[in-house]
């Protein structure tokens, strides 16, 4: 064991440990579940050391020695070496200091031990130029930004399925449902594409509250003043990052505002949030269309995924919707949690972004998956049940609703009402009365008529 | 009194009213509040029958008398006159429909009796072209967007407050803290500058939001098909309700998916959400700040703006963040409510469209109102503190982070702990054990150096 | 005009006004909405007031002819008298100082009107041994108890009826339906007795939160020290209190405690929230057992309330579970607001009750509503379409997993998988197949086995 | 590779597996997070088929050696062996069903691999008399009574530290603050007391919530009406699960009800929010009260755990209360996704269980881990600055209170300005100018008098 000290006092740390004290003390502090710092993080808080190093030596406060293994160690860690040497919880107090320490003192061992004759200070010369106040929410947002395509891609594939959905389905009739009431017609092509059209919205959310991560507060140091960091640094820090990790980093242009302000993080969970909201729904209409398969609507056939029951044989429940809900649950409760964190922030500084970040990751990565499941496994293979949903729209009583311009609404309600009382159709009633002409009936009978607009020049019921 | 019918039986309906049998059911079904439908939401769907009435006549759906009629009804009612007979529930189930029958029940009899010789129906004259599905969304965005520049203004004042208050003081030394606990210092310039810039960021967020407002789906008429409406109306009658209220509104791309899912609402209050979070971290900073006046942090002098309790004499209190916080508060409630209703709409339409457009103007209203009090009654006069602030830097402890490039983090450390265990200032220690030449450290202490990134060619300890 | 003079200022205050110039500044403060506090608050201060009065006079510490006018003035408020002077807005600033302030000054002023040759201070006498710290959060509890006997009645009518309801369909049987697939039968008798027993629960749960509403820090004047009150005080105003007004109110053991923590309110709210869930599911399920008439499940025939839509004829919707589903929406949305603000609570008080009081009398109100309306227009002439249902579950295959301890699970799914692909019944391919006797076959199918535990002797599958 | 055949079709399964199919298609369909099933709702599920076996045996519908050998392999894993078969994930649709296989597929190849020659059917056997509608959220409650003690423990631990503290410091007076402006004093004793008063209420809160977990539907088999159990089994099942669990279970009075209705979800849950609602609150106050070295009240000494920033020396943070905040926005957030998931529960059963038991457990877990390390590294160390807490109280121009019996409210607060503006003390000026005798200034200015009630027969100012 060798002996470490911090501004507390002294802990024994185990020789091979490639972490030190402040690790340690995390650990010990914050024992609230197993789950470890996102690795996420700790590759951004890497490329941040990586990019610092280099942009120091440039400045001239970095000797050239230092920036070499310091590099190499970072490389090295971006190579996936000693993962498991950043073992701070994903749930810790400092805001952040103790997963920025972690890497710091990761960092200055490993090159120290490539280099025994260097000496390498985690805060003087990893952390040099920096604070966790700049590299945690950096290195944050850099987690959040390398999630963020496969979340993109995911919502991409659900719209494309959709709407291919919406292809084949194209003139298969359906009976409209308001409030769960029988309305009007459309089909189910029309269906399929208005749910495509729905998340194209959250794909513009979701992407237009993603690039506004790619503003940091790196440079800033404590409280965004940038104190101790060199001008050279800051302006060119960024650039380094940039280059090796394709983020598009930004620097924000006032970075007291961006060390101490969270509302980009309750704007991006407010993007997941109505992604959530509209799969929940989607998920919803999927199992209530599907509902069945003898007493329920059973118009869609979503495909068998597992059997159902332990005790009822033969039953297939809808598990990838299901699934989707709950994902669905967890992302708006994650958005509580954010809301709150954020809204708890105090003067210069936000003390709670570990648990923002935590969620946020968690969100962002429980919605890719789930629509990715969704797609694969529940999308793609869906029928819809075409006979009987022609079967329905035709003896559907509602669609009288197309006779009010010709005759009023008062007597087509009284119309329908006899038709459903005498479980007879409509149009059979209307041409034994002979309320209308034969062919105007069949016409506006039409499966065009009843989900279209009707016909420009229609007779003027007033005249 | 007169005798009404509806699909449901009759109804007595008092001889002077303008509303009917519809408008009676609902008072009599829905008996939650006393609160009424806003009547921005009324004169919104007044303009909506007015636009209606012309475009059906122009489309020779609706005969010249009638639009005549109609048109003149509406100009009375968009001029304030019988406001009381609109009197149907905020909060009703029916997805809307009992707001718009009380709309079209107010027109048609108002109509008739200004024109005894006609028979205006609600539904067949006043209502033609259109449905609850398109007409009450389209009329609740309308209304969110009449309010809408009142918001934006607010903030904008609230912004420009900060900017001058940023200004004033722009080289006011003052202590920074993160979680709590004394940092390196900045300046409330910078302070009031941040908060500006945080604001700008909920300027565009509601901006943003707000215009996806102005994609409605009248038109639609049931279910989004546009059934009963006839082409000419789809196409024009936007153009005409454009030209009377002067919101710019368009016509959804998929009028199917326009009228079934509502997370234009849930990013719309998501971003008051987000607003809101920033105004109640903001009014606990300056809460915070203007803690004491004896035993806090006394930076700040807020406004007094009433005695602050009925038992202790001479106490003030922050009566206006507090109420900006409730606000807060109740407008992040209101997200909770409408992220529920949205998710709980089902197939072709949500019908709990009426809790969300009461929360949605509620939140709108609260904060222009929280933000126009907060300018007025606490920002515009506040003052800081700025001798209590000067002296609280120059004896900060934590000013010495600025001497780690020079003697390192470890070593400043202990400088530190020996100062203020020793109630010493760390100049005073640094001079009189001649840790770094008198003049380095005078330039280290000074304003400048003690808020900015350090020079360039500084030392490099590793030298 | 008059002029009032507090620790701010001077103020014009109109001659007639029995408010003073302590609610003019908040009405000036805190322009939010324009919903005034709530008149059961004010009641439940006049009745603070009055006890005080007297305990005061019995202390020795207050004059018997101000003794007697403020008592007088009390009673005429409490008869409703003067209701327009309470005018400070529900939502404000200052912890209900404005509400409790507007209160003292109103008795204080209505009193010297009725004695004017008295001089009646609304600090000093009116406000005697008491502070806004422990009225207002007293008041609010009692403002709270005064709705909660409706609330439970209500609640108990919900029970009544589902009770009524199960007893009359105790023989309909029904197809059970778990993740929206059929699954094994039940009756409507314990259906609606299974609704009863869970509204059963919310009963307990509100009755049991509101118990803990009894308990008041009055007494405890500023902060909960007492400072300022008289031991005697203390001891008997509750005493007063409760003959007064009937609530049951006793002291907080601990007055420091209950002054600051907002906990019972988080409680209550919580209670409200679980009734809000339950009643959200269950107008679900009606929505959802009456969707129809012909494309839904249709099991249930809702009392039809009012038209359904203004372009559809004849379209009943389910309005009524409709608005009940929005008041849960609405009231878990307070539950949000209301954890903030017991959450922001800071020190020695919680600064916030004023809109946690606004949401909580409001979510008791709503709820009680939407229950009553729930009973008298949907519940009580609901009623179930017996011979569909029965039919339903008779050409069920899902009713075969009563033979699984016969046939076992595997055979059984092959059986069900065959009837469903067949469209032919389970009992009749059984038979057919003379996989088992027919008598118990018979047996197995009758009602009563299909929803009930099997005979205790069945045969050992493994024997 | 074995192969294993479900309603869907075949699949291969690892010859070494102890899971089977079910398991395996479950694997594949809800890859959303890599965390499992929790261990601890697998045990309960072992406990649960293990004492279904013996009930079973004895109701004469299990062979004798098929018993045996279902008992052996639940205890084997009961001791823990063959945890890594248990690999469904913890987020899962599909009700609970994967988990129930998961746990009937392990126990049956278990039996089969240590008894050759038996053939032991997951469903006929392992799963007999049951369904996942009735084991999994029995299994999921006895999850949460097993962790149930720990957190009530660890509330006990924080209420005992709270009322050490608060005897240790009995007669340390302090400022008291309302609003954040200084207020009437009290002391520290006091203060530790209110807040063990606040946890003895949550300690109440979580006992009360927790009972109502004891009433579990095991018995209810599909949806409730035991189907397919004997009623053998369903009398005594309970009694043998309560015999090997200590769990103290009771069956529900209404099995159907209790099968579909997690309102007892929202009760717990809502318990724990009420409990993070009060350690947020509390923390807070820590926080602050804590703030400093020196430009904060500076009143606490919270321990020293770790170094506070990599960039600022000596700088030490409150990380445990911060860390015991996120908690509390984590636990807040669960409450929101257990609400909405128990309120999308849909007719006979609620497919959401999963995600609820997930977030509960998890929120059970967190809460007792925060307040186990906020006892040890916060609480038992922390000390008060008492000598500073004196001076302030002393210099405090608002403890001039205690004189408005004597001198009215409005001569207090000219009082009390006039000395806050000449930075003079309020007894001074008193004596100074002989308002009052010097004795009875001496006396209510001394420590008793300034934090009580005043004394009985105080002089009445109005006589």
């Amino acid at each position: 064991m060798r002996i470490e000290e911090d501004c507390i006092g002294k802990l024994p740390v185990d020789d091979e440990a490639l972490y030190g004290i402040h690790t340690l003390r995390a650990v010990g502090n914050f024992p609230i579940s197993p789950e470890r710092i996102n690795p996420l993080i700790v590759q951004s808080l890497v490329q941040i050391k990586k990019a610092a190093a280099e942009v120091n030596h440039a400045a001239g406060t970095l000797a050239g020695d230092k920036r070499q293994a310091i590099i190499e160690a970072c490389d090295a860690l971006l190579d996936g070496e000693h993962a498991d040497s950043f073992i701070v919880p994903a749930i810790q107090g400092g805001a952040g200091t103790s997963a920025n320490m972690n890497v710091n003192e990761v960092v200055a061992h490993l090159a120290e031990r490539n280099h025994p004759d260097l000496k390498i200070s985690p805060n003087d010369d990893v952390n040099q130029s920096q604070s966790t106040n700049d590299t945690f929410p950096t290195a944050g947002k850099m987690a959040l930004l390398e999630q963020l395509p496969a979340l993109t891609r995911a919502i991409e594939q659900v719209i494309d399925t959709l709407q291919a959905k919406g292809e084949e389905y194209e003139h298969t009739l359906k009976v409209g449902r308001t409030q769960l009431q029988d309305a009007v017609p459309t089909t189910y092509g029309r269906t399929f594409e208005a749910y495509a059209h729905m998340f194209q919205r959250d794909l513009r959310r979701v992407k237009q509250a993603g690039e506004t991560l790619r503003t940091v507060n790196l440079g800033g140091t404590a409280i965004g003043t940038g104190v101790n960091a060199t001008p050279y640094y800051q302006e060119h820090v960024l650039d380094v990052l940039n280059r090796n990790s394709q983020l598009d980093l930004h620097a924000a242009e006032d970075l007291i505002d961006a060390t101490q302000n969270c509302d980009p993080f309750v704007e991006f969970s407010g993007a997941m949030k109505a992604l959530a909201v509209n799969l929940s729904k989607f998920s919803n209409d999927l199992r209530l269309l599907g509902s069945g398969p003898q007493d329920g609507l059973a118009e869609l056939h979503l495909p068998a995924r597992q059997a159902g029951s332990s005790i009822m044989p033969g039953k297939v429940n809808p598990v990838i919707p299901e699934v989707v809900n709950q994902v669905a649950f967890e992302v708006i409760g994650h958005d509580t949690t954010v809301t709150m964190a954020a809204e708890a922030g105090q003067l210069e500084l936000n003390a709670f972004e570990p648990i923002m970040f935590r969620d946020l990751l968690a969100s962002e990565r429980y919605l890719q998956q789930a629509m990715q499941t969704l797609v694969r496994h529940c999308l793609r293979d869906l029928t819809v049940n075409q006979n009987d949903c022609a079967t329905d729209v035709e003896k559907s009583a509602i669609t009288a609703t197309v006779l009010t311009p010709y005759l009023g609404y008062m007597a087509t309600t009284k119309l329908i009402k006899r038709a459903l009382a005498d479980k007879e159709s409509v149009k059979k009633l209307l041409l034994q009365e002979e309320l209308l002409p034969a062919d105007l009936v069949e016409k506006l009978f039409s499966p065009a008529s009843l989900t279209h607009p009707r016909e420009p020049k229609a007779k003027v019921t007033q005249a």
